[in-house]
């Protein structure tokens, strides 16, 4: 059965429930969504808290147990605006204005009625499984003037076995949410209040994960011939009209005014990359040329949208910009794919790959987009490497291979991205020194490995649910001693393993060695040493493992051993 | 004999020469400075050339050589007026006009007058050993909208010898001018038309070598016990309330306008910091909390003033903010007095220190100040520091320990700074909880070690002339293949050397090994190996130290010993 239907169907009987328990309900709408269903509603006085939820399920199971047909009728116009507005439905009034056709269909189900395309299931007895799942506030239409109404959250499956599999993902994504996580952690904060919405500012042990992600990131470009560079956050106007960023994406853009003249925050990296290669002259045997940068850029995204670390104001890109000639173009993107797909694996990420061709509005000549989208094809197609094609989807100035990132629970994220662009080349008048001495103009790639850090950790976080494997771990080993005597013996094994590079922390506090236990597993810490009398005179650690538990007593030598292991092969 | 009275007259000589070499030259004005003298004219149709020092100072000599007097006299301001204005001395009569008192004294010398305090010497024949440097525009009284005057340079001394090693200095410190070394070794590059102003972008060797010590600093932090924090660069008006940067530094700060709130472009990383530490309780025992940051922040400067990297618009702070209880306020001073002395000595820096104590506008107690200010005192003496007092230099929040780093020449440049500070605490409302239990202020230490990286950068290019020490080379070793049949080992070399982490480049043009080897000198790279047919057969290398010239032939295991041992002792 098609379920797009069903959960449409289920959200008619969750209306029909909410209007018999409350009569004073007038409707917004209710459509099927990905994973679900909603339903608006305008509930005079009354604010639905969770328990409700309960209450109208049971209603629901009533009218689904008494089988209710839905029963589909045609109206004129006039009549289906008479109908409702005898109910008092003012929302649906507004909506069968804004309908062009000059007749609308209804649905019926007992007393129930809804302005409706359909198509529905036969009878209510027909609907499946469902579970009411949240209520949120939602503007009419999504207008921030219209009135806030009251938005329940369902999902619906045909058999009991998958509505019961998706709640279990639900409760084990929500478990994962990265902004829970991010605060029981304590990896990161967003003073919306104090200091702005969308700005993230890094905790201590946030900021070392980012770090260490970004000192390993760093190195596997020196590997790959990457060049670093670092440009400023801020540049003059005159930038921003070459690259023609001040047109097309003026209002992403913060302004501010220096000596009388517009200067604009970075919102890309690109232009100060260009500033770079065009301080001297290239030849051809240079080519290509890779500029690295980690850099922090910034965009405005409306306050609604902004979430987690996912949407944000403010975001670091693991960004390069690769100048080469037109014949080293393929070759320098099959080193990127292989690149970011090596990146994407040493996180444990699988991941789905798009290309994205032409858009409608764009620059640029027939020949390049071609070449520039065979070289994409092609370089996917000699690695074996299924795609999917998204028409019409590429950037305006060039097409782009999007990979998306799926994580443990299958979810995708938006990940690597590599674009060909011969527009940037052209604005800035780049050119090289061809093997004939003539100038000729290099083609840029934009890409991204694992995209924006904030993007990436959020990601990260919730495909661990923050139990970092260890090469990662902010904290990588916990000293739990169990009494205050055994405090200096912590000390010496901490200084030990420090000398060994390794992050290590001591519990000294005076408090029960099962507390101090539960409380590192709660932090999700890979190693904990527990140190008593027997193992300060035997000279050994008690070694527990976060999700194995107890390992035995060791020598240090073993432990540390074992541990180099797990960090060198970063798994 | 005082430098300054001799370095004055030898000003009126210049003036004096000038006036009889282009008679329509006006006066300015002409003061000894530290190091030399200058002297400002107004000459009509003449844009004053390099050579034509070397006329002027001709004539200088004829007039020391005629021993004239500096007559002085006294004279009413009407009568210095009439004089001056009969002789066309615009700028001298508007001088005398700011003069609040009746009388004002002028200087002969021949036909030459000059408005003047003095002292000067007896005649033109004790005014010692000079040279004029160079040739420079200036603003009448340094305003803008005045005329631009023509300014010489010049310096001098009583003794030949000594204006001889002061002349050697100069052309040595010219030779290593940061903006010249930056450009030869492309290191940055300050792009003012194209992006702005006091904007430092940072080429590939210019970035390596930034990002080489930037790891070597964090690594010192963390043995030292810092947490790494990251911070956006935008944040809220409000928060620059509370801080009150937004009113006693406002000039100095970059705004901007995000959904009609006012934000600002951080000028400093404390408030940041400060809203990291109060997002949990603090109990005393996990005191002293020591935040750091690389962190970039952007502060207006006049255009006029902008230099290099020295001084700029934006620039990044090694910047940590240390909570501590009062009590351990002392230890914690000494800590980053150790930590700053042994940063500085790793690069090769001598240094001397200034206690800035109380200044006239100032916040806080007399307890807090007296409390601060001895521990700054008692931690430099407990270490037998020898320091300067600057009396009234703190900063109006806390007393301070300014270090001045002394380079190769003997130049003095702002290094690390320790501040400490209660008036934050006390804005932003921090606290801790106490051993009795109840909530207590802690107090900040605001510190940097290098200072800013852009700054620190101009002075270590400086110091080492460009040639850096191995273990901070932005290229540690070039290979320079004698023909291009010895391509392949040179590329064979290079993947060895570089899987041992080495920065290692090839210069595989078709040029004679003669020019590669002048061109690797230029570029102060540490070591050359030249590899040509005998090298290839044997596996050896032969190796040209920089400085040190040719080393002799070797296999490349006793050449990794060498250099690894170069970088490891960081010499």
């Amino acid at each position: 059965m098609d379920l797009e239907t069903l959960r449409h169907s289920i959200s008619h009987i969750l209306a029909a429930s909410v209007q018999e328990l409350y009569p004073e309900a007038k409707l917004g709408i209710g459509p099927a969504i990905e994973d679900g269903f909603y339903y608006d509603f305008d509930i005079p006085e009354v604010a639905l808290v969770p328990e409700d939820l309960i209450k109208i399920e049971e209603k629901m199971r009533e009218l689904i147990k008494a089988d209710l047909p839905f029963v589909r009728e045609e109206l004129s116009k006039t009549e289906a605006l008479k109908l409702f507005e005898s109910r008092g439905e003012k929302y649906k009034v507004e909506l069968i204005k804004d309908i062009p056709e000059e007749k609308v269909s209804i649905y019926k189900t007992g007393n129930f009625i809804d302005l409706c395309r359909g198509p529905h299931v036969e009878s209510t007895g027909k609907a499946g499984a469902f579970k009411l799942l949240t209520i949120a506030g939602a503007y009419w239409r999504g207008v921030e003037t219209n009135p806030m109404l009251q938005r329940i959250y369902g999902t619906a499956f045909e058999k009991e076995d998958d509505l019961k599999t998706h709640i279990t993902k639900l409760e084990e994504a929500l478990k994962r949410d990265h902004r829970k996580l991010g605060r029981e952690l304590d990896l990161f904060n967003i003073y919306h209040e104090e200091a702005g919405a969308g700005l993230v500012y890094y905790h201590p042990r946030g900021a070392r994960l980012r770090l260490l992600i970004e000192d390993f990131l760093r190195r596997e470009h020196i590997k790959r011939g990457y060049e670093f560079v670092i440009i400023p956050h801020i540049a003059k106007i005159n930038l921003w009209n070459t690259s023609g960023h001040s047109s097309y994406y003026r209002e992403n853009m913060y302004f501010m005014e220096i000596d009388k003249q517009e200067y604009v925050l970075k919102p890309m990296n690109c232009p100060g990359h260009i500033l770079i290669y065009k301080s001297k002259l290239h030849s051809y045997r240079d080519l290509p040329i890779r500029y690295f940068e980690l850099g922090t850029v910034y965009r405005y995204e409306r306050s609604g949208v902004l979430h987690g670390l996912l949407r944000v104001r403010g975001f670091t890109q693991d960004d390069a910009h690769i100048f080469t000639t037109p014949e080293r173009l393929e070759e320098e993107i099959a080193r990127v794919i292989d690149f970011a797909f090596e990146m994407l694996t040493t996180f444990g990420f699988d991941y789905e790959v798009y290309l994205s061709t032409r858009p409608e509005n764009s620059t640029g000549s027939e020949e390049s987009w071609n070449h520039a989208t065979e070289a994409l094809k092609s370089a996917l197609t000699k690695k074996g490497i299924e795609y999917a094609v998204d028409p019409g989807a590429g950037v305006f100035y060039g097409p782009k291979i999007d990979v998306k990132m799926k994580d443990a629970l299958g979810r995708l994220w938006q990940g690597p991205t590599i674009q060909v662009d011969f527009n940037l080349p052209e604005r800035f008048d780049l050119n090289y020194i061809a093997e004939d001495g003539k100038k000729r103009q290099p083609v840029m790639i934009h890409r991204v490995v694992l995209g924006s850090m904030e993007r990436f950790l959020g990601a990260l976080i919730e495909h661990y649910g923050g139990a970092f494997p260890v090469w990662i771990a902010p904290v990588q080993v916990i000293l739990l001693p169990i009494a205050d005597r055994h405090s200096v013996y912590a000390e010496k094994i901490k200084a030990e393993l420090e000398g060994q590079e390794l992050r290590v922390e001591i519990d000294n506090r005076r408090e029960k060695i099962n507390l101090k236990i539960r409380e590192a597993q709660l932090q999700k810490i890979p190693y904990m040493l527990i140190l008593g009398d027997k193992e300060e005179k035997e000279g050994t650690v008690a070694v527990r493992a976060r999700g194995e538990g107890d390992l035995g007593v060791c020598d240090l030598p073993s432990f540390l051993e074992k541990i180099k292991k797990e960090i060198d092969s970063r798994s």
